[in-house]
């Protein structure tokens, strides 16, 4: 090893073709860049390849160029498609040499459990030269570690349970020790009821400027269903300014957005939701429509959420309407079932009958039919009548297809509950 | 393009720093490597990059040398941080031109909703020269088409839903004309009710033959909330045959799996019991518990769902039980709230309040706290009422965190529905 160069850079090569199918994703790399940024260091990639010799060195060839720390996870097993060790091996231009000690290991492990050793686990137990071998307490394929040139390759097997063991004990250890002192330090905001583009020509000023400030700051923007998320990222040597300063950008982001920022700590809606009513030792009820049962579904994800969710209703037909939350016929035949007062009457209805502080009315069209040229697919009334007498109606008009227009109509009327508890 | 180079090969870059931390996963590649796979086009590798134009660039220079077709997903918005046109257009040496008919198409979109365009947007109408312009009707992000030196470029937009849109409609036609005649052919079945060790019990003296048949199957088992998924797929140049061989792999395992297999035709459980109601032209209403509105949501996630949802309850709070299904107050006090006794009341009496053919009654302990030694945290008990006089009450026990068992939870009442319907 060449103790004195630090490692900033990694990337991360998952090995097998079961995971270039339709089904599996590679989580491992998930574990990894949580237990590489706290070390401060940055995964600049990952890949996966299949279990090709050839692919996996080329691109191999290329990670180890590039980045300090190469991981391969996967590979390490005893069948013919197990590449791992002889790509590596044929990069470096290390010559295999198969290691008594570890036969003697593998062999003691399937004799542990009665077993003899098939002849295909010798493979395991082929090293490349001036490799370090990574003993798996938790199952057959060792892990290796080489290093030279101020770079490092760890090839760890594919298992979850064997790779956490495997990283925490034995290769977090090295790194900590060739890792310069930086740690990467995160914050969040998510933001709902605004446009990407919207959010962006807010913040971009702001955080463009903290690009090249004294603690550079990384912003990224994201869109997912019914928000928006900005992420913070910096880098610094020093555990106590760097989070005060990502806290003060986040908070001047968080004061330029305005009301539309639920959550700065990462949070979802539900449980900032969920919380406020707890605090308040409020109750929440819901008569839903078009939402099908989703925004009960959403409050009651929190543990707890039986102390302030009072429970409620699926409206789905206007029978239901009428029986369950009390919503005169007349008022559906005059207006229509998808229409404020229709909403208005599910949140009074509801509210009266389970006695909550709060009650939410939604009603609308989720589509794929059943739209009209006054009232299109995504077209949703909700409703919230109190606390006490404070009553707030919106028509609003969502897109997408039919389980995201229901998400998106859950997340503006739990913004609408959000906000008029906070007005309280 | 180069008419006659035919696409063999694919690798997939999804661009976003967010994809490279602990949280999210790119399932974009998940949805093209099934694609890919239908036009027999073989997935190499796929990576992911942060939002960095030199990674990029990097990336892309490699995997474009080495595949004949790279798709780009992500990376394509308006922000700063969106440098996947730059970063293709910097490997390829092409000059960026805004084009003026995209301009007035983004103007369109945003005016369509009573917005201007955000000035930010106008990088979206940066075209590479020679790069055919692939429109995006779902979002603002149109997608690029590259083809040169036998080798094909698609850039797409990140959400999932415009990306498959835009591939179902624009690029997969141009890959088809393009690709040997070889497809790869798929069947799956979906399980519930049973053990993933259970159904390889039973699978796995069946598949283990068909890896060296005359057209060899392989064979994955997955096991998912809820449910076990057993997926085939073989490759083969002829369209009429391999089909067949597949659907009688598939039909010989669900007659030894017997009723456990709800699907296979990779339908969701909430549509198998939507389109058995829909024949029968029966209706269901839900008073459900602890799945909070779960199962009232996946029935209304079918479209045309309202034509056999009745409706129902989110009967949380013991009140709401009484309230809404006419639970004996009696009965939750002498039983307790989650027994047999008040899954069968609630089932009762919601199909009774709502007219149905079937009530289905469900209340449970779905944690973390809230069990007991008798009732520990999953236990749930879930009555089915109808259709006519039948009726069927269980208890079942189930594992994993808050959500998972409210999932299991609908999923098991789910198929108590289906298996009491297909009895019929």
């Amino acid at each position: 090893m060449d103790p004195g160069a630090s490692i900033r850079t990694a990337q991360i090569i998952a090995v097998g073709s079961e995971l270039l199918g339709t089904v599996r994703v590679d989580t491992n790399s998930l574990y990894l860049a949580g237990r590489l940024g706290g070390l401060g260091i940055e995964l600049r990639a990952k890949s996966v390849v299949g279990d090709s010799r050839d692919e996996l060195a080329r691109l191999f060839r290329d990670a180890y160029g590039r980045a300090d720390l190469v991981i391969l996870t996967g590979g390490l097993g005893p069948t013919d498609d197990d590449v791992t060790r002889d790509a590596v091996a044929d990069v470096l231009g290390l010559e295999l040499r198969e290691d008594p000690a570890l036969v003697e290991q593998i062999e003691a492990r399937f004799a542990s459990r009665g077993l003899r050793m098939p002849a295909v686990n010798r493979k395991q137990a082929l090293v490349p030269a001036g490799a370090e071998v990574l003993p798996n307490p938790l199952g057959s394929a060792p892990g290796l570690l080489l290093a030279g040139g101020g770079k490092l390759a760890v090839l760890l097997p594919g298992p979850p349970r064997e790779l956490q063991a495997m990283f925490e004990r034995l290769v977090e250890p090295r790194l900590r020790a060739r890792t310069a002192r930086a740690g990467l330090y995160r914050a969040s905001l998510y933001i709902t009821g605004q446009s990407e583009s919207h959010v962006e020509e807010i913040a971009q000023p702001l955080y463009s400027k903290w690009r090249t400030a004294a603690l550079p700051i990384e912003t990224t923007i994201l869109a997912a269903p019914g928000q928006i998320e900005l992420h913070l990222c910096a880098r610094s040597e020093d555990p106590d300014s760097a989070p005060r300063v990502l806290a003060e950008a986040r908070d001047q982001l968080a004061r330029a957005l305005g009301a539309g920022v639920f959550s700065i700590d990462g949070r979802t809606m539900e449980e900032v939701v969920g919380e406020l009513l707890r605090e308040r030792a409020m109750t929440i009820a819901v008569a839903e429509s078009c939402t099908g049962g989703l925004l009960q579904s959403r409050l009651t994800d929190i543990p707890g959420s039986s102390a302030w969710v009072a429970g409620g209703v699926v409206a789905y037909s206007n029978a239901a309407k009428v029986l369950f939350a009390g919503v005169p016929p007349g008022l559906i035949e005059h207006h229509g079932a998808v229409s404020e007062p229709v909403a208005s009457a599910l949140a009074d209805g509801i509210r009266a009958r389970l006695e909550s502080n709060i009650g939410v009315g939604i009603t609308g069209v989720a589509g794929p039919s059943g739209g009209s040229a006054a009232k299109p697919v995504g077209t949703v009334a909700i409703a919230i009548a109190g606390p006490e007498d404070s009553r707030l109606v919106r028509t609003v008009r969502l897109y997408g297809g039919r389980t995201q227009i229901k998400f998106s109509a859950t997340q503006a009327a739990l913004d609408m509950v959000r906000r008029r508890l906070l007005a309280q």
